[in-house]
């Protein structure tokens, strides 16, 4: 750690395991979820939405929905001005934004076309089949490689479907595959997820008289974010909007988007001067919630014969979905970056086409691009390692960077620190591969699939800055206030770790305060693992600064230099005496302009902000050990290994909380998840029962690892470990499954169903 | 002004009549007071009060209150830890706290007794009556001068009723009267008044559980008091209380004590964890609001033959009422500190005793102590000039202080700037004082009873220090955080003009934000005329720094060096040149650190703070003309001429306001206003049809005018006008009814009643 601590409490907090902060008011239910939000006189919203993929709205007839007790009004696009949820490209993207509400065309199944307001949320719901659309179907297109035909346009006025395309390249591709000694290729389609968050969106709106704001409460992970883009939505003021997050019940990068139902609960609330709620169902949030990865890979891969790969090409094709919302086109340049993985590949040339479809927006979600560009490699990597005859282990070995770091790819990446075969070789040993392999030689003796997997990655996490604050009460508790916005990960607990170990506050008296505008100056939310060493480092430089300051009074207080104060067990002490105060007796003089020297302002606060130059690159090893079974192609994962190295940690516990979950969601990916339409774009998943995420008696407990690579991009030296488990998990799986079938690839998610019928064919074969 | 303007927008804000930024938000129904919080689930309380002003509580059956339909609970004393209401006092104070719910003795007519907790407030009122409350009545004592004997105990654990005895005496006063050519003296009361803020009081409290703070809302000019009060209260940490106040119609002083029902609230909520509001009703404002004044001075004055006052002795009693609330110890002192006046008087010795009665405890209302003093000295003055035969304008002339500056009075004050014979020869002058004199003896001729009062004080405001805020966002739209919490002054107006002036950000593009300790770090509130001097100067420090980086960034942006920005028409630019860059782009790129020199931190907001080491002494000269109708006794205020010197004006139309509205309250407690007590302790004044505030068409229009004598103490130079009204009409209306009359003294309410009667013995004597 390169956190100055003086005195004998080092490491008194930071590095623990200490229990979430959060989880007691979770566990007696004393939390605020935004549907927890009760204000007298709300009007509810309920959305009709769209029940074809593509159609025209030939007309909406609401007379008969407002009839329906309690409704108030239904409002369609006609009733507004052209309300767009934001979207954003780069110069080369062809961005079509989402309106808020059906302006003649829908293009999804599920896009909101009408929307009811009524006295209850039962009320507006009852309303919804009486509010009568007169569509007139068009075709539609769903398949991304279908789209790229662009015979089916879903947006004419762009004459091609094609939303982004973009290359990646470097090195001399047509010599490596010229010369290669084998060349392995794959179509791998990574399918459309669903997020999922324990708690759906939601949303609402009201008039605060008092600050003279729009305060805007959102289930949101980009509070500040939030709030300006419903200023410029609604052509306000910054200043005239606040937005609010409650605590926020899971998001996995779904809710950095701000999405069409905030900017039109924000419009309503402001129209008709009433507090405005939308809460998000759960079958909506199938459809109305963004779909994660969504891409279809053709790639391949050269290798000499000694298993070196020598190049990488192909092409990336990304389904966007109907519309672009803000992280919609985030997803598949990251993969592109990501693309070199943590292997030495000396030629790589991949094209990126990104296509609308009449689909569900996509976006970010857990990974973000990085779980596509991982699972790509790794299978390429196992499918090669299976046609070259050598183990995956040893081909990974041969390939892995060593370095120098930071390491520059041929993809634009510069990985900032690494420490890929060392991690991959205790991976190993953890695991104890070797005994691993012979068991498995021993099990398919007995007729058992057995198979085992491995993933070695590197991802990409942290960007942008963030602020942090402390500050001391006169009775020595404090506000710790982050831009940072989490969903559930505890990271507040982390933080008043930094503060208690530099301030000696017991983390008892440490409250965290986030997701508000008014009370924090401004901050990029959490997204992209960036919370500890963005949020995390300006929290530090704030309670350096307080340090600063409670030195100077103590040393008033105790007639002595500031230079000769320290953290003592004592409290703030004069080093090498006895003679100390105590933080609350610093407090009580820091708001009492008579105690302190005459030069020291009143108050004990400290702000702060960090800026992250560079972003961090995370990387590690997991193995998995599954078992298929004949009879009824169940796959189950029998052991799981991850070695993540995302730098040294303030909690463990949060760091393997993380892994855990993770790998779930990565789990769930290769083997239960997927969004299935049909071919005229109706979705086959809006439900729990339709869409099966992993069930505790599917999941594995993670044997949680970690190793402790500093990053140099920031002062805490670490990197983030969001991402990690589902970055890692989906290939470790997949090619565990592959291994123990010994065939060369099926698509996700190795469901029973389609493992039974690969048995049926191998063994038919 | 100190401020440093470096441009030619000097003075495009500051010094300007800006309309009140406020009033949109009022005029149209927007504003959000208390009452207009509504959280559904909400708990209303309704309290049972004393019928009697000293009582043995025998029983308290609650049965039948409980069987009301909507009623949940009724908690009376026993079912409550032991908890109080703040007060407090000097060391040489007795200090009997006011328990929230009366422990088994009732003090005063009004104390609460029992809370009725309903769905609805109206079920909560209703079963008030079914709530039993068994008394053995006791004898009460409500006359401060009958307390003094402590022949009836309020408190019999003290053993007196007198909860402070203090003394204030400087030169040789037994000399002074020895040698006096002419003593005067009088008894002066000054009734007790009823604060009446448009707005009564009202607390709500609920778990924020977001926050994992209890949320109090109150209509107080004390936010962050409140927030450690409650705190202490409760047993909870600073950070575990979150005080917010709405829009604040009205205090006067009232706001600033922690009532017992604040208190009772944040407990009833935390214990319930269920939304708990309590407001105020008007007639329970006049039995459960502190009242004002309330005071009797009995005092002397010793003169020369040319009417140099020579000294001044006596004793003051104030009434302090059955409990002492944070303000309620601290007016009659300073009554004592401030009852030298704008004079030159060599001997003083004047004794307080302020005593326990069995009456609503009074405290700090518009002038909390001044008022008193100054009409004490005025009353005596003018008294000392009809017995000398002397004009009074010519005798005070005589004796007001001339410098030089700071000045220290007997009794302890020091002045920090004044012009007091210059003030009253410009109000002489503006008044036209000798037509006036010269109108009067021709109406006299006629018949008509005009006369002329004047006033001359000096008055004491400001104390403390407190925090200022400035954020820009990234669209250049300001934010402004004060620690003050007005309650209906107009004061972010003039905050926004200070912010406007600093950066050339337009005021309608600046939002205050007050009243919410989480947004604020630290604040002492609205009181005593604070709010310029101290908050406004935490603001102009605030402006100040985010000036600095203001114009580093532009600097960067401009390539040019940070000493040679400043601040032009066409935004920040390049002294000398015409290359500027707007606010808005500055803004930017504040929020964009590759957009910021390396050296410099992304983010626009300034924090500072501002400590006034010594009070201010703000001082002026008022000239009423009355004419008293022979008929009725109705006095008429023909004409009123104010000169108050509060040094700078940042907003004029602002001060003018204070002058009118103080103007009305002086002049309601000079002829209409005062709480009645029959002497069993009943109050005959709990509505607004026995407690007559003056009414429009009895006010007078206010020639409001004033000096611009700076305070060295502050870089605004400002001293503070909210109390200046209240101080100098009081006498100013009494001394003319007198001089209308040509008798010595009448006690105020001057009625139409009493004036008739003294009309009638004059006559027949």
């Amino acid at each position: 750690m390169s956190i100055t601590l003086e005195n004998k409490t080092h490491g008194r907090y930071i590095g623990q395991s200490v229990k979430r902060l959060e989880d007691g008011k979770f566990l007696t239910g004393k939390g605020t979820y935004l549907d927890d939000l009760a204000l007298e006189g709300t009007l509810h919203v309920a959305l009709v939405r769209s029940l074809y993929a593509h159609a025209r709205i030939v007309g909406i007839n609401t007379r008969e929905a407002l009839q329906v007790p309690g409704v108030v009004a239904v409002y369609t696009a006609a009733d507004l001005p052209p309300l767009y949820a934001p979207g954003s490209g780069g110069r080369d993207a062809r961005v079509v934004r989402h309106p808020v509400l059906a302006q003649g065309m829908v293009r999804y199944a599920g896009q909101p076309v009408a929307a009811v307001l009524a006295t209850s949320r039962a009320s507006a719901e009852d309303a919804l089949g009486r509010v009568e659309v007169d569509y007139e179907a068009l075709e539609a297109v769903v398949d991304p490689l279908v789209a790229l035909e662009d015979r089916t346009p879903v947006h004419p006025q762009l004459g091609t479907n094609r939303a982004l395309e973009r290359k990646t390249s470097g090195g001399d591709v047509a010599a490596a595959f010229a010369t290669a000694h084998k060349v392995v290729g794959a179509r791998l389609v990574q399918q459309r997820l669903a997020p999922t968050p324990m708690e759906p969106r939601g949303v609402v709106a009201a008039w605060d008289g008092a600050h003279e704001a729009l305060t805007i409460w959102s289930s949101t992970q980009m509070p500040h974010d939030l709030r300006s883009e419903v200023a410029e939505a609604l052509g306000l003021a910054e200043n005239q909007v606040r937005a609010v997050t409650p605590d926020v019940g899971g998001a996995f990068g779904a809710k950095i988007n701000i999405y069409p139902e905030e900017i039109l609960v924000a419009y309503l609330a402001r129209v008709l001067a009433k507090p405005i709620k939308w809460v998000e169902s759960r079958s909506e949030s199938f459809v109305a919630t963004i779909h994660g990865r969504a891409q279809v890979a053709d790639l391949e891969m050269a290798l000499d014969p000694e298993g070196k790969i020598l190049g990488l090409r192909g092409r990336v094709v990304a389904d966007l979905g109907a519309y672009i919302l803000e992280t919609t086109l985030g997803n598949a340049p990251g993969t592109l970056l990501m693309l070199q993985g943590p292997y030495a590949i000396p030629a790589i040339e991949v094209e990126l086409v990104a296509v609308y479809t009449n689909a569900t927006p996509t976006g970010a979600y857990r990974g973000a691009g990085r779980p596509e560009a991982t699972y790509y490699l790794e299978r390429l990597v196992d499918i090669a390692a299976r046609e070259l005859g050598m183990d995956p282990a040893e081909l990974r070995l041969r390939n892995l960077i060593r370095g120098p770091f930071p390491y520059k790819t041929l993809t634009g990446a510069k990985y900032d620190s690494g420490a890929y075969p060392e991690t991959l070789h205790k991976l190993l040993e953890l695991a104890d591969y070797k005994a691993l392999r012979a068991e498995q030689a021993r099990a398919r003796a007995e007729g058992r699939l057995l198979g085992i997997g491995l993933t070695t990655y590197v991802e990409i996490t942290g960007y942008g800055w963030d602020t942090g604050g402390v500050r001391i009460n006169p009775d020595g508790s404090a506000l710790v206030f982050t831009g940072t916005s989490p969903h559930g990960q505890g990271t507040g607990t982390g933080f008043a770790q930094i503060v208690a170990e530099r301030l000696g506050i017991p983390l008892e008296r440490i409250h965290i305060v986030q997701g508000d505008t008014l009370a924090i100056p401004y901050g990029m939310g959490t997204a992209g693992s960036r919370t500890l060493s963005v949020g995390g480092s300006a929290i530090l430089n704030a309670a350096e600064k307080v340090a600063e300051k409670v030195k100077r009074i103590a040393a008033h207080l105790l007639e002595a230099a500031p230079e000769d104060i320290t953290l003592t067990e004592a409290g703030w002490g004069v080093r090498g005496t006895d003679k100390a105060v105590s933080l609350e007796q610093v407090a009580q003089a820091a708001y009492n302009p008579r105690k302190l020297p005459a030069d020291l302002e009143p108050g004990l606060e400290g702000q702060a902000t960090f800026t992250l130059k560079e972003a961090n690159y995370p990387f590690g090893a997991h193995l998995a050990v599954v078992e298929v079974s004949r009879e009824t192609g169940e796959v189950r994962v029998l052991r799981y290994v991850a070695l993540d190295d995302v730098g040294p940690l303030v909690n463990p516990r949060l760091v393997e909380g993380q892994q855990q979950g993770g790998v779930a969601q990565g789990l769930g990916q290769a083997l239960y998840e997927g969004i299935r339409y049909d071919e005229s774009g109706q979705s086959h998943s809006t439900s729990l029962l339709e869409y099966n995420l992993p069930r505790a008696d599917q999941m594995v407990w993670v044997e949680a690892h970690h190793g402790d690579t500093r990053s140099p991009t920031n002062p805490l030296g670490v990197k983030g470990i969001g991402e990690a488990g589902a970055i890692g998990a989906t290939p470790a799986v997949v090619n565990a499954v592959m291994d123990a079938l010994g065939i060369k690839h099926l698509d996700m998610p190795l469901t029973p169903e389609k493992v039974w019928r690969a048995l049926r064919q191998e063994l038919g074969r």
